[in-house]
């Protein structure tokens, strides 16, 4: 069933005042489907709709919906509401509430929070941005060794409604600390009366509190995760990360590494496109776009040197633009790829030799590609065989240093730790520009003598 | 445990010829972390560690290997050793395989497959390229409508072991039509004597087989499954896709995005970088870039046209990079940002209007602040208001009219049911600085008379 339809049947029954069939159908509906479905209905009906939800389904819907949207849902709800949803939600979700929320709503939620999960909130937002700490959650299953797999399940069967995933199962010392590992599936088919410490994996791969994120989803894509184990200094398990973080994760960084490579300066706060201001998007653009546009004076800077050359034989300057566009289409493709490549862990800053051994050959193919192209149209437009030359090896000389330049930037820049996606299009463009005007004057001044 | 240490523990192994222990530590070792460890060892002692792995563990390293190392290895095995790796295979990877291997390394593989995986291979074989059909599984727990849960758990212990996942299990009709889907959670947390009818989830999200693998992808990022049902024309469920292979085309489908926005041809059979031959990243380059030359040339055109006011005037010339490469920039942050919140479906194509308004307050905000910095630069450098003013306003226009053409054409391009990532900085930089170009001449000419 699609969102339109939902939305007709759910107007349909408001109308004909059927709330109990309402109530019935919304139960119905996947929780992932209420932000587009409440975004379509007038705004009172809204709180009506979310007042028809069991509680379960109320927390579920609520993590859903966008920060705007909860905090005027919260606006709206009695303390009592919230407090049913604050005991549902699982910890991980609950703190990005709290981060998110301006402080006077941050209150009333923390108010209306049990003690033990404010204290768990607390711990959860000390850790950094961007690590694993702030990614996981605090309710799993943690089995103990001597347990028997029947043990295992009725202890499972007691306490999986409020663990968020129960595909994994942890076994931990009295201590805490972290043995093993079952997946669900290997208790599933064991005798019920092995011990747990006979069927547990205890090859664990784990992270630590302080991992970074993008670390954590490179894992998941790796060892195909469904949850990976979080312990702290002392090897403590303190949380998990299921693998929908880690996809929201991979998405994130995506969005980030396209930002970055277009100049932009990605948002921290991850609104949408349409809901981050004009301001700020403003801002966000500005400062790169106000660098690079001093760096290409530079390019304007060699060209004034050559104003002799360019009164004489003005028709040079009618190709610099292809040389420009050129340059930097090549550069950026070269750069986009080795970017790509290191952040999906294909290239490592060890291949950087490998890596400009293959963009020196490829860029000898499409240079002279490229400059036969351009020579045949100088010829056919202007008949000029002086002008092709200089062109044609302009444009080898640009597509040579614009791949090596786009290669080598990124990987150096990993080496050195800054972020590779810094060295895209924009900079490599620009640095390109210069040279490939440079070279341009040079042969063109030599080869016509002016 | 990281790489360099197991390789360092696998060679002393080998060295010392402790087979046994070898053979017991590579038990120890993630599937995932083989191929790093293989690609270092020796190669005459890859097929050695190989032949160590138990039945399980050599079907599960197998699917790490990337196609060329398949195939090598392929070819070291003997037609007993190749039987086993088929028979453990799961039928997506099998397929995936069938699919990447030269003709007669198929014939030796299949001709080593059970018939009946034979026709199931054969089956999946058949889908069209990128869709659900092709990334599905069909092997899955289905359950009946009238097992009890005790049933369900006698019946998942028998057949769990050769089945990809067992977190999600399907209830199926005698024909098997796909009437609902539970999750091991509440199976674990059931009643032992209630029916499966009873506690299956009715509301039942899956897809087609003929499904995009996009629209796969971005199911499980809207909903956070770990298994989608895939169904054929009739409802019949035919497989599922599980989470790991919907992080594979996430990542693909990005890795595409990068590659077109930076006018590279994507590679259909998604090899890495290193492992792509010089020819062929040649050939995914260049046909864009020949394009874009080609258009590129048009600016040259319009430069020419005004030769005249450049013999008179030749500082004007020095402005052209940095007028260029400010358009090409706002242009593809624009564009960008659109083009990536079309692919996560943060934008929609109705949204144009909107995306427009936007874009035009951002570009009046970037402009002014450009034309005042750059305004300010000519002050000090060359004391003449004229240009300042003529370089001012032609900045405003360029910021402007890039903005708007980089939202603008990424959204038409999705209308038109193109792909969005085609109008990217390379596309938009070529028609911006046509334009930008266009704009100063003429307000040049027409304030300095010339």
């Amino acid at each position: 069933m699609n969102i339109e339809e939902i939305i007709e049947n759910v107007t349909k029954f408001i109308e004909n005042k059927q709330i109990k069939d309402l109530r019935e159908y919304l139960e119905t509906i996947n929780s992932a489907d209420f932000p587009s479905i409440l975004e379509e209905v007038d705004e009172d009906k809204v709180i009506m709709i979310y007042r028809l939800l069991t509680k379960e389904k109320a927390a579920e819907v609520f993590v859903e919906l966008d920060h705007d949207d909860q905090e005027n849902l919260i606006n709206c709800l009695t303390d009592k509401e919230i407090k049913n949803v604050m005991n549902e939600l699982y910890m991980d979700d609950a703190t990005d509430l709290i981060e998110e929320m301006p402080s006077n709503v941050v209150k009333r939620i923390l108010t209306n929070t049990k003690p033990s999960n404010r204290k768990i909130i607390n711990e959860l937002l000390k850790y950094p941005e961007d690590t694993a700490g702030t990614l996981m959650t605090t309710e799993f299953i943690d089995l103990k060794e001597n347990m028997t797999v029947d043990d295992a399940f009725a202890f499972i069967k007691n306490k999986a409604l409020k663990k968020e995933t129960v595909y994994n199962c942890y076994v931990l010392t009295i201590d805490r600390k972290l043995l093993g590992i079952i997946d669900i599936k290997d208790l599933l088919i064991a005798d019920r009366e092995k011990l747990i410490k006979d069927i547990m994996d205890t090859n664990v791969i784990k992270v630590n509190t302080l991992e970074d994120q993008e670390e954590v989803a490179r894992m998941f894509d790796k060892y195909d995760f469904i949850a990976l184990p979080v312990v702290d200094q002392e090897n403590r398990l303190v949380g998990i990360i299921t693998v929908d973080d880690a996809i929201d994760v991979i998405k994130e960084e995506a969005t980030e590494d396209f930002e970055k490579m277009a100049a932009i300066r990605p948002d921290d706060d991850g609104e949408s496109y349409l809901k981050t201001s004009v301001l700020k998007h403003a801002k966000n653009r500005i400062i790169w776009l106000l660098v690079l546009m001093i760096s290409a004076m530079l390019t304007g800077g060699i060209i004034e040197n050559y104003e002799a050359a360019i009164s004489s034989l003005p028709l040079l300057v009618s190709f610099i633009p292809m040389l420009m566009d050129t340059g930097g289409n090549c550069g950026s493709q070269a750069s986009t790829l080795i970017i790509r490549g290191l952040a999906i862990n294909e290239i490592s800053t060890k291949d950087i030799l490998k890596v400009m051994w293959k963009e020196f050959r490829i860029s000898i193919i499409v240079g002279i590609t490229l400059a036969i192209a351009n020579s045949i149209r100088i010829m056919i437009q202007y008949n000029d065989v002086k002008i092709a030359v200089v062109v044609g090896a302009t444009l080898i000389c640009t597509v040579i240093m614009a791949k090596l330049i786009g290669c080598v930037l990124p990987i150096i820049a990993k080496k050195i730790k800054l972020d590779p996606a810094i060295m895209a299009a924009p900079l490599i463009t620009t640095i390109v520009d210069a040279l490939s005007v440079l070279v341009f004057f040079s042969i063109s001044t030599s080869i016509f003598n002016i």
